[in-house]
């Protein structure tokens, strides 16, 4: 467990930090299908996160991240990330929410849907080569000449924290109807979500004497965590390729070390399952989400028997999806 | 105002009754989007039917209508109904929950998609020719040949009465947050929603000294409701054309006189109109949901003078949408 978070294995801490934070987020809901249910022979709980501020749980490591600058001293200059989806989007709409001013490094091929979303969130858009060397470079430059802070999607402390509180959420919801989850499943790409799930979960599991175990759905196209796991050492994604756009990148060596204590397994389906996830998902649950909220779902349809009878959480990541440009299932 | 809704002018009465059909149907959740509030200069309130049991607000009506039959006498030997869509489909999920044997007639041509939700539900099919002739033949040959009892998708007063209810749980909803609602919008199709959210209303405005106005939308390529405000009698559509095919029936005789007194105004909107309304609340809402949904919505996007400054409940009429075979608007 990385020391930063041992202050917080005082569950206390954690619900006093979660509670501050929960005033720049949605609550947002958990639904629940009859026939989805029926089908996969397990009770499934989806907290919904695509209904979360600015569209994703991205929102919720952002808004910790800047509640962390806020304590710690004067309101910063300004705040800077990469990004090409989400992360960008919430840091923007955050930022905004504390006055902030707010830079987000966007390759030159992002879409004009996202580029839209982060300008409408009141960010000035740095276009740089669609390179990752190029991205990191445009966000060193910014902040050599300038106080602006990095905040990193998926490989900083206070980012996981806050991604953990989905989680926590569920929990406490679950809790209210009398149900003690077996599983809590979420997609892995950065790590963050992952990691901030593992931690919140096992710092839950200590105050209720509980064993909910967390695992992940990974594209079989960036199979890099699933490795990881098995080596035990970050290993890196050669020519990743998945429609789950989202999940294509790497762990970091902040949130590692948290997933190898906390996640039990990783599940890996192929792009034919993950679409097959989407489209089901949306169509009972009558939700818009993004391909990359779908591998844990679709893990358990693959994996009936290890589901079998257990209650499962799933957080759904997302739902900036472009439905203009959009056919479903394809 | 129809004599059997004259018991129910106690609005007492309509709470109780209302209270008693709950039990068999879901509280739908209200979306709001600050977004589409600022785009449209109002506080728009989404009533997401698309949530409700069998995926449509037509499990309020058949709801109330079995919910009647069996407190008149003994369970039925079976009830049936000709449908193309979510009337059928809503029928055969409450037929189901109550163990009463369901007949569902369906155009031959009737989808795949349908048909299968219809079976899921436990309902028998009979398939006839695709005219509203033909459907209503096989439906009176069932009731000739047995004690099956027809309910009607939207021209019968019980179906009306049930309808009328997720229009009182918005208004309920609405004064927990101390809003007063100044309009709710529904779509206009057989007029059973329409009916049952004005008569509901009107309820509504009598207990609380409120103002509340009730207004549709109605696409322009099926505008009999529109043309039947005007001249005082029912209207008929020659060759109804919308992507809100849901939209293309028309008014009945019981439902008529009810919309006569308790509608404001109607709205038409374009397809195009309509595409656009239904794609941006699908973007915004993070929501799945049908064409049918959208022409009050888009009938605001379309007189935004006329809703400057109001609140504006909205009711999102059902999610049944087949995503395997849709392309969004086009």
């Amino acid at each position: 467990m990385d020391s930063y978070f041992i202050p917080f294995l005082d569950p206390q801490l954690l619900m006093v930090r979660y509670n501050e934070i929960s005033r720049f987020l949605h609550r947002t809901p958990i639904l629940t299908s009859k026939s989805l249910d029926f089908e996969n022979n397990a009770s499934l709980f989806f907290k919904c996160e695509n209904f979360q501020k600015s569209g994703a749980f991205k929102m919720r490591g952002v808004s910790n991240a800047i509640f962390e600058l806020l304590l710690k001293k004067e309101k910063p200059e300004g705040v800077v990330a990469h990004s090409s989806g989400n992360h960008g989007q919430a840091l923007a709409w955050a930022a905004q929410s504390h006055d902030i001013p707010c830079k987000v490094v966007m390759p030159s091929n992002a879409s004009e849907f996202k580029k839209k979303a982060v300008l409408a969130a009141g960010a000035e858009i740095i276009e740089c080569f669609p390179t990752i060397l190029a991205r990191k470079a445009a966000v060193k430059k910014v902040c050599k000449n300038s106080a602006f802070i990095e905040i990193h999607p998926s490989n900083q402390p206070s980012v996981i924290l806050g991604q953990g509180s989905a989680a926590w959420e569920l929990l406490e919801d679950c809790q209210q109807r009398d149900v003690s989850l077996d599983w809590i499943g979420v997609p892995i790409g950065g790590g963050g979500l992952a990691a901030g799930t593992g931690f919140a979960v096992s710092v839950w599991n200590n105050l209720h004497g509980t064993a909910t175990k967390v695992f992940c759905g990974e594209p079989s196209g960036a199979d890099d965590a699933f490795r990881s796991l098995i080596s035990g050492k970050i290993e890196f994604n050669k020519n990743p390729y998945t429609v789950a756009d989202g999940l294509r990148t790497e762990l970091g060596d902040i949130n590692f070390p948290i997933i190898k204590k906390t996640i039990k397994e990783i599940y890996l389906v192929s792009d034919k399952e993950i679409l097959e996830g989407q489209i089901k998902l949306a169509e009972r649950l009558k939700i818009v989400l993004e391909t990359n909220c779908s591998p844990p779902f679709s893990a358990i349809c693959k994996n009936l028997e290890r589901f079998n009878g257990k209650k499962v959480g799933i957080i759904i990541s997302g739902g900036n999806v472009d439905l203009r440009s959009s056919v479903w299932g394809e």
